[in-house]
């Protein structure tokens, strides 16, 4: 989280705007060394198309190896099976440290290269490697640019990526393009343009690039999740999420996150991190799996949080007198599925509030919302009231929490980071699909972009472009 | 709410869709009988209107007596003090049977006649009204049209409106034609068009038209009305309000509320029956009132709770098969006011889930929810957790509920119709304004019309009517 801490010149915020509007990617972005040959020279992907065609497709690329495969789907592709999961880390600020401790923790991974713009935080990170036992991993702080010489590294085979968001994108590409699979921290990306360059260099490069979205693996929603799955909310209608989230201490900070975080609500007025909300009702819909987002529409309260802080909090003469906020304090997007079910996602993190995600789901038997979980069944006893969750986990808990629940409770955000990260190297050391692909980062990051069109556009609907060229329709199963 | 209970007839659907397409009116609906010139020689209007120049020209309305105003304003028209207020009420179904036994428990109501097209509805409302020491009051109960009869009678200050929603408009236009002040149950009225018609009729007729959003007079509602007045939010932002209520049983009864109200559910696909959630809210903001509903955009689930019920509970053989439900069952609407404040607002009633208003408010000092009742303050103590509004009440529960809470307590829907009721008696007694106004009531129900229109065209913005004159601007003060 803290590339630019010491960086933020104006050359960086050019770049920045440039990969906003989406015409800075071909040029400034696509900065990585070309396939790693070495990696790729062998038959790494087990492809799986996920209709008779792909399947063959797949196939010719896989014999193929580092050829190029310009718009051959990545859905149903699997990792290459392997015992020890080789990884780099770029972004070791804190949310970075927080994620490299539980890679730590999960036997099989080798960390074998680390990156910050901050040397500290890099060596940091590095002593925390040692300290665990493992070997002295590179570390790479040479300045903003220092990632793509790990990304031209042969020894990695996923790349995991914590930095500001608008690092993501060029960071993902180069981490493909050098060889790895990338996981993208939350959001993802940022603008539309991002969202279909992930998915066209994914494809290209036969590398998949993941959001790592730890809420998708919360006790809860997988709970809900195998819930719906087996029928008990009948036919879905309607889902929410959001990220209700007071951050106004850590977004004015004069430093890191404080810093870029900041600077976004500058830059835009949209919802700017609305996947925490949005990804466990993507889940039970099984959207990119038999549904699609259709179009949103969008509308921003006015700004007036960071206003308020600022006029309480800071001193008169302060430089952050000179910054504009446009990003309204509370954005509401509904979203229209292919198959007509709605989701409403908000996001509001600059006024005083209890942490909430809404967390909702019904059908046309029941509902769940969250914060706190409550859950309706038709007929349950108890006329109009909810019930809790515990009568239903004996049933229906997730194989993730009953087998590991135990090791996650004491680590970060209630176990929900560890397990996201021992199901995917779960999933890189058996030779498995990843549950959430390039496809669901790039749709749910569209929020991002498509909200912002809206917002400017007095919420007029936006499109979804189809990142997954229809495989959608056929594409069976779930996430996770 | 029986009004159409055995005459669902194919002239009746006829005349129900003329009037939901908005072309209907001017000759089917416009049936009272000329203004009832014996109560309206007399000064019965004190106006005064919020600028000098409206107070100059509700002046002249005063001294002209009954002459048509037409385009002269309603805002800040009080009524006519009187010591008795003399009552009719039309559509004594469930709802109105227990609104009419409120009125009986209010000193200085007298009622003076009573319609409903079913005759033992309209006889048993006659026997309350004589149980309660009143004088028999005169009945129309001779088909359903009568009630043109009953808004012909010159000893009618109020006439209150409890009949199937189409019946809404044509019913409120008749008794202020007749001289009569309306009430109108929710959602007041049902298209735009019938919106911009009570407006107009009301404006000529110097008769208010009122929506009898009880809601509005719960305690908590009341009560947080009050700390938004007092800047306890601080600057507000967003709201939210919802109907979300199970009412498969009742919508699916082959009599009385279930005929006409399941036949919504076949004729358009919007939020039909947005007031009760909304109405709070709106008082919160002070919309009409220094705000102004700007735009609206709408989404609707797919339908299924209707279809799925039927399935489950209907025999094959019923003609109920013949039905085909289109209103999708979660509506979410949302809405951006002059002041740039959002607005959600909801709509299920055909699915399990327990009752939920929502009412959300906030602002960048605090927020509220309902469902239980919880509120939060920046900075107050136990961060992150939300308190309950005990600690509030002394300092600012409402002067009605204060006064008059501990009557309401034992009668219907915890107390707030019979507030509501016992104010309008009072605003009508002491010639007062009126809380909630022809305004309200047109822009509320405009949520029907114009969530309507954006489902059909794939959730595009609508804007609302101004059916202020621009008169939001200036009026200060809000609702209550």
């Amino acid at each position: 989280m803290s590339m630019d801490e010491t960086k933020k010149d104006e050359g960086q915020v050019s770049r920045r705007q440039l990969l906003r509007t989406g015409v800075g990617l071909a040029g400034a972005g696509l900065v990585g060394a070309g396939i790693g040959a070495s990696r790729l020279a062998g038959a790494e992907l087990a492809g799986a198309g996920s209709s008779a065609n792909e399947s063959d497709a797949v196939g010719v690329e896989e014999r193929g190896g580092a050829a190029a495969a310009n718009g051959q789907t990545m859905v149903g592709v699997k990792f290459e099976a392997r015992d020890t999961v080789r990884l780099g880390v770029i972004g070791v600020g804190s949310r970075g440290t927080g994620m490299l401790g539980n890679f730590l923790a999960i036997p099989h991974v080798q960390v074998n290269a680390i990156c910050d713009s901050v040397k500290e935080h890099a060596t940091h990170a590095q002593e925390m490697v040692e300290k665990s036992g493992g070997k002295k991993p590179e570390i790479y702080a040479n300045g903003e640019h220092d990632y793509e010489n790990l990304c031209k590294r042969s020894d990695l085979d996923f790349i995991y990526i914590a930095t500001p968001w608008q690092w993501h994108a060029p960071m993902g590409i180069a981490a493909m393009k050098g060889g790895a699979h990338a996981g993208l921290e939350v959001p993802a990306v940022v603008t539309l343009e991002e969202c279909q360059q992930i998915v066209d260099v994914s494809e290209k490069t036969r590398r998949h690039c993941m959001i790592m979205e730890n809420c998708c693996y919360g006790e809860s929603e997988l709970l809900v999740m195998n819930m719906v799955r087996a029928g008990m909310f009948g036919e879905l209608l309607h889902g929410e999420g959001a990220y209700i989230h007071d951050l106004r201490k850590i977004v004015n900070e004069d430093r890191s996150e404080g810093l870029w975080r900041r600077d976004w609500h500058t830059k835009l007025n949209g919802n700017v991190y609305p996947t925490h909300g949005l990804g466990p009702v993507a889940n039970y819909m099984g959207i990119n799996r038999g549904d699609k987002f259709e179009y949103l529409v969008s509308m921003s309260s006015p700004q007036a949080g960071l206003d308020a802080y600022r006029e309480a909090n800071v001193p008169k003469d302060s430089p952050k007198w000179k910054e504009k906020y446009i990003l309204g304090d509370m954005n509401t997007s509904l979203i229209k599925t292919a198959k007509g079910r709605t989701i409403v996602v908000q996001h509001d993190v600059v006024n005083p509030q209890p942490y909430d995600r809404i967390n909702l789901i019904k059908g046309v038997k029941g509902m769940f919302r969250g914060y706190p979980d409550r859950i309706f069944f038709d007929g349950q006893k108890g006329e109009e009231a909810y019930t809790g969750l515990d009568d239903y986990r004996a049933q229906y808990e997730h194989k993730l929490w009953r087998e590991h629940g135990k090791d996650a409770e004491d680590k970060g955000h209630g176990g929900m980071d560890y397990l996201m990260l021992l199901r995917l190297v779960q999933c890189l050391r058996e030779g498995l699909e990843p549950d959430i692909d390039v496809y669901d980062a790039a749709a749910w990051s569209a929020i991002g972009g498509l909200s912002e069109a809206s917002v400017a556009n007095g919420s007029a609907p936006q499109k979804f472009p189809d990142f997954t060229h229809g495989q959608w329709k056929q594409r069976n199963g779930s996430a996770i």
